[in-house]
């Protein structure tokens, strides 16, 4: 499955190309870490950023449209769009201010979204996006009826133009700066879950499932990706 | 300072009103406690999204364009940008797949962002940046020097036509579904810090500064913001 991404005019890198990776693997990765991408488009001149929950199918990235309508028609229309997920993973101190960072893991993908259509589509789609907010979910809750079905907004990007961005490690400083009495270092960041908070409305007795509240094991039981519980 | 932004088309919300903000306040704190903004743009029909380092600079979001040689060209060209910040405050777990969420909260703001140009300008802008990764760095570092000016390259951004939107609180789920056996509530999720790491190449005997390492309050001691160290 690591098979590279061909490059194009717009994903390569063009300012520090060691950066950048195109292998499946390492943009599968950052994509099925994260929570919300950051989805691009175009209407009458107008740039428009949104921030919107997703999943990966396969290579496909599934985009939560009912956030945007805006975009989602757009979209529908076959308007190009740019999604980019950033993950960020600590801040980068140096000796000067000029070379101060950050370390994160960022990919984009281009390409024209179309909107899922059809029952099993839509169904597939929202088991989707439940299982990336929190892996062994769908089989505990109450799936989709029609009318919900009707009412999801989804739309299906090809991870077929696409590339990671990789920032990491030290500060990179000027070489006489080494010299200096100066602390420098990365102060490391990560996403982390706090402990599970009922909801107001709970019915009483129910507690919450080991995924979210697991206490043997804290690390990675919110999920499979690398957010960490207290 | 906490007056109301005008909505205008771009910025008023169609969907879920009661989401969105409009005053300074609300906006500022969210611009002030992320890391990294999407900066939208469009060059020749194809749209770009950016995740780059920013700061806050009173009325003006300084967006670091080194990262983006691209954007920086086509913005100092005078065309319009979309800049996105969005902060993950939970998994919003509901009953049924349908309503499952993430709490978040983000600034969108448009408009047509220029060059900062003239030395004092830049170095405030480095001020702004590095004071943004970690408040009490600037006087700490080396300043920068002639030519890191010259290879500095910032946007501003006016805070003009920006609006905040945010989900918090408990899932809601359709009435019916409160009486299943299924546990419901929130995962919070916060960024978090971990112990400092010393650069490989740190001179002996230089520890990590108290703004970095303050154990004695762990909490809130990495900068004025809500991240959080261990």
């Amino acid at each position: 499955m690591n098979d590279q991404i061909k490059p194009t005019e717009r994903t390569k890198l063009r300012r520090l190309p060691k950066r950048g990776a195109l292998d499946r693997e390492t943009i599968y990765k950052i994509l099925d870490e994260g929570f919300v991408c950051h989805v691009g488009f175009t209407i009458g001149g107008k740039t428009f950023v949104i921030p919107t929950g997703y999943a990966r199918l396969g290579d496909r990235l599934l985009i939560h449209g009912s956030s945007a309508s805006r975009m989602l028609r757009a979209m529908s229309d076959g308007i190009e769009v740019c999604a980019t997920v950033t993950l960020i993973d600590g801040l980068v101190l140096a000796r000067s201010a000029f070379h101060h960072s950050v370390n994160y893991r960022s990919v984009v993908v281009f390409g024209a979204a179309s909107l899922v259509s059809g029952e099993e589509e839509k169904i597939e789609a929202l088991r989707a996006f439940t299982e990336h907010i929190v892996p062994g979910r769908w089989q505990q809750v109450r799936p989709p009826n029609k009318s919900e079905l009707a009412a999801t907004a989804v739309l299906s990007l090809p991870i077929r133009e696409a590339s990671a961005k990789v920032r990491t490690g030290d500060p990179v400083d000027a070489k006489e700066d080494y010299a200096l009495d100066v602390w420098a270092g990365v102060i490391p960041l990560k996403l982390r879950a706090d402990a599970p908070k009922n909801d107001a409305r709970l019915k009483n007795g129910i507690n919450p499932p080991s995924y979210v509240s697991n206490e043997t094991e804290p690390k990675n039981q919110i999920n499979k990706r690398t957010v960490e519980s207290l």
